[in-house]
């Protein structure tokens, strides 16, 4: 399979390209950007040298269309809303990593956006790429919109909970923790590193564009849920998000036993989702470099309050391992190919 | 006014030595540690050099109540439990920077903190040092708990919408984060630095010893307070704390820039906290290295929900800093004496 | 004394803020930026909130040389070379934290920084303002020069073996290693967090423009120093210089002791200058906040090569402190004045 | 191929189990630990859960013997002197990472180490396994010994400079800088995060152990090279070397083209080093998670100085991606086997 990345100067957009790099059944065929054409990736990235021989191209939809299997889209917010309609009618399959299609309704994307949105066609075709809970659509689709970073970390941690209705739905917090690499590659006062580093911010409070994107699926899931309590925080550390999820249960016959006992029997043949036992949480590092999602579980009753911990490595299962991991579902290839590494911890 | 520290090489102490030697009223008069006797402190800390000649001495209880004026208790948990005892009959004023009296009530005592409760009237000795809301009691004190890192975050952030009732108090949830030093200066697995460097983590879940000592507060300022969901994440930074804070309104009669109006007049010559505008809110590094406690508040229409940023340094505000704010207001001088320090912020 | 920062919004300029205001017998007058005209510094700088009300003013020189008496400039390069020549011939003293009037040389000057020189009687005017070596001049100065980051740490950390020709003058090597925030505050792809973090880079290597100002003061003091090398490296801290300098001795009647011995009396009572007992050698860490240069050396019979290690905080003793310790100079009072902070070490 | 790990639980031991996981012709059979027997590896380290399912065994050195066909060292200093002598007259092939076999004249080691020598008879075995260099003889040993981490960068810098006689070999300095992995897994003061973290330190000057380490090869290569300067700094991130090494030209009729091209063709045909083109040099980032070792080389004409700059990850090129390198020259195939990651940069 023959695979174009757009975007590739991007964090994703490189990680693509390193995972990439090790699946046996894709070919990094061609590499676009809107600047540095003609220029080898190597020379912006030194690191990729005696893997990547490949030149930076100009966004050449046609070509694209006519050369490659399999399209990435690794560009920043609003690129994908016009280049993807030009696709569609190709052969190609398409999946986007930005947010330009993630949500399903204009006018909700243009207010927390503050942008124009996709034709509503176009939004119709694209499949939510949530692998564990979207495996059947996925298969089918042609055009996958991949989920957030935030939204992976969250709804992985919430969904059993939210299926089975164990906590009340108006009750939802979602504390989350991010690391700076969330915020791409364009410098900015706001991931200087001499304001970063020893630094802990609150962001976007009640403003993040990640919000929308969770309550749509959550309330897919489950129509009770409506709006919840999400907020952002920068961590200094390049990689890793930690979402630290709270709810009120609706009943008190909750053990933590048998909550980990849902979680495990919820995630079971998921093969990137592990349950932590009993008492034991993750922490980001132990899914560094790898495509896992892992979650520890507790309920406390004092506070008739479940507390969940989600770690993700924001750039894989939060970006392009999850992307990869949807082309595999597409290929109807085994989930996991290319993406077998164990996390680096250190 | 002569000082004495008890437990100086640990990271409360250094502080207290550092910022000690700033007061204009204050002499740090001897230096107090379990091991290290006969030793120069700068031997331990050559960056004291120049500043501090002192030479730690052993504990002995009886010397210090002869020579000093005011003792501060820099020790692990456990050990002032049987020291402050000694010290009572004395006419030294005391400064505990440990948990051992925070907790009023034996039983509670116990439970969180798996060790021997100090006895009962040592105990309803102690006055809770929370400056800000405290301050009659401190006056007139001679034995100060000084309060906890985190429950200085937390209940500064809490103490307008808990004592007005402007949330439900069954709906509280803190997600609190700390840098590493809050851990003290004993090596572990847990703060070792290839471990914990680019690495997130939550503990104690829903068993950290500060949960009863926030609830003890609140409770006291209103009595429907009863559990309170707290949770401890340790971040890759060296100081600083946040507190983000949640909590459900009783009414819907509820603006952003009401909510900041309340919380400045509640903090009014009170010269330690300051309040951010409508929509900003504080990063930890913006505090650093100075006494402040800086909050942030805003309110979110769509969840019915009030979220609260407070900021410290765990190390001063948290710990020697607000120590040496409640022997001023002891003393009966200006509460910012020794302590006007502009945050380093880089 | 009515002291004007030109350039406040830059990390030497609020390092300024920060020290000016512990200054007892400073005032700051007024702060000036290129843009940000009318806007309060706490706007940009919350941390500044409660110790400073000045509102950003443009750069208006003629008002500034009648308001003030001193006027510091912490200017990008380049900007000093025009604005100081007009300050001269007022009665304003000016310390120049930039690199436009260190080197004496003009056309050394347009080689190293790729700029045209500032006009030669200006240069001559300049004292440069390494305190420690400087004192007589710059107590007659009224336009100081302050000395790089960079120099001086290594400057110091060289004098005694330059000096007393301890070293042979061809053998001179710097490795030194500086923390990001030495880059200033605009951001870059250099100092990126996530590209900074976690990374350790050489640059400008052979190329930066410190070297000729080293070995312009070097030369100084022996004439038989011509070209030094010198290396910098960015690590992952925001604070901090440290210069690691080797060098070989031109005779073997040399010892340990003895090389402590030289550099404890040759810095005998200059009071920023602290030399470690042998064996022992000072971290970045143990000057950080604070205005000291700390001092270890050895000295290797295997291969007969002293190594010193000199470590500073770049933004004080590397920028704003000695600036501050050259007005004191300036000022006729003691050196120390504001300045006395012990070092933050956590 | 069956592999067992002595010292598994270390960091060098946890890498090799990270990297023989990829390794399409070793099985990691078992798993070896001082403590903790009859334990899961996964509850030390969770991250490694649904890859290893071993559980840890106690160093039965008869049954390894029996079992495997290659046992790692990955054991503390002076472990590997004692067990390896066992291990000899077996028909398993020895991968030791400790420094235990590196020297070959026990006095040295004596002095360095400040420990018992081995044997010499189990010295004389030993094969230094600086893989670039020593092919031929790892191809046929069955014992290597395993670089130091410091050595490997620093041997791999300046082999061609030494072979080929273009420095004066008593010119040499080697300023190294090493994250912080490398000092281990035990928690100590040294490695303790609140004052490794912006922090940066120099430690044993002149007197660490792999000074001898790099003297014994290159005096191996060019016996005119007798003691070099060698020192050790750590910095605050957690992998990787960085080693910038200086030395004098023997003869003017150098250029920076000619040393980039003698350098490439020095490590033609050897997949792991990769060279830097003209006036470019490597940071740590650019070979993190990965076996290479990048290499900048540049010439100052005003100093007539050399300098090398050469980075690797310290726990896989220095530590065990090299072993497994070295296992592959043993076994006869590909030396990139399981080795063929692209670095994580991020």
């Amino acid at each position: 399979m023959k695979a174009a990345i757009i975007g590739v100067t991007g964090y994703s957009g490189i990680e693509l390209v390193r995972i990439l790099h090790d699946h046996p059944h894709v070919t990094l065929h061609s590499i676009h950007s809107s600047s540095h054409e003609g220029i080898l990736l190597t020379e912006i990235y030194p690191h990729l040298k005696n893997h990547i021989t490949l030149t930076l191209e100009s966004i050449n939809i046609d070509k694209i269309a006519n050369e490659a299997d399999v399209v990435f889209m690794a560009t920043p917010s609003g690129i994908s809303t016009n280049l993807v309609p030009q696709l569609l009618h190709s052969n190609v399959k398409i999946i986007d990593l930005s947010g330009d299609f993630r949500l399903k309704n204009q006018i909700v994307y243009e207010k927390w956006y503050k942008k124009t949105a996709p034709p509503q066609e176009a939004l119709d075709t694209a499949v939510y790429g949530l692998s564990e809970w979207n495996r059947e659509s996925i298969r089918e689709a042609t055009f996958i919109s991949n989920p957030g970073c935030y939204p992976t970390a969250t709804l992985l941690g919430l969904a059993p909970l939210v299926k089975n209705k164990i906590i009340d739905e108006k009750s939802i917090i979602v504390d989350a923790k991010s690391g700076v690499s969330g915020a791409g590659r364009s410098p900015s006062q706001a991931t200087h590193y001499s304001e970063t580093n020893e630094n802990l911010k609150i962001y976007k409070v009640n403003q993040h564009q990640h919000i929308p994107e969770i309550e749509q699926v959550l309330s897919d899931w489950n129509e009770s849920v409506q709006a919840v309590t999400f907020s952002t925080h920068l961590v200094p550390m390049t990689r890793g998000i930690m979402a630290t999820i709270y709810g009120s249960v609706t009943t008190n016959d909750i053990s933590i036993d048998r909550l980990v006992e849902l979680y495990k029997t919820s995630y079971e043949g998921k093969p990137f989702v592990r349950i932590r036992e009993s008492g034991q949480f993750p922490s980001t590092k132990e899914v560094s470099g790898s495509n896992y999602c892992d979650i520890g579980i507790t309920y406390d009753e004092r506070t008739g309050r479940i507390t969940v911990v989600s770690v993700i490595d924001n750039l894989i299962k939060g970006a392009a391992g999850q992307a990869v991991q949807n082309l595999n579902i597409m290929m109807g290839i085994d989930e996991a190919t290319g993406l077998h590494r164990v996390p680096m911890f250190l």
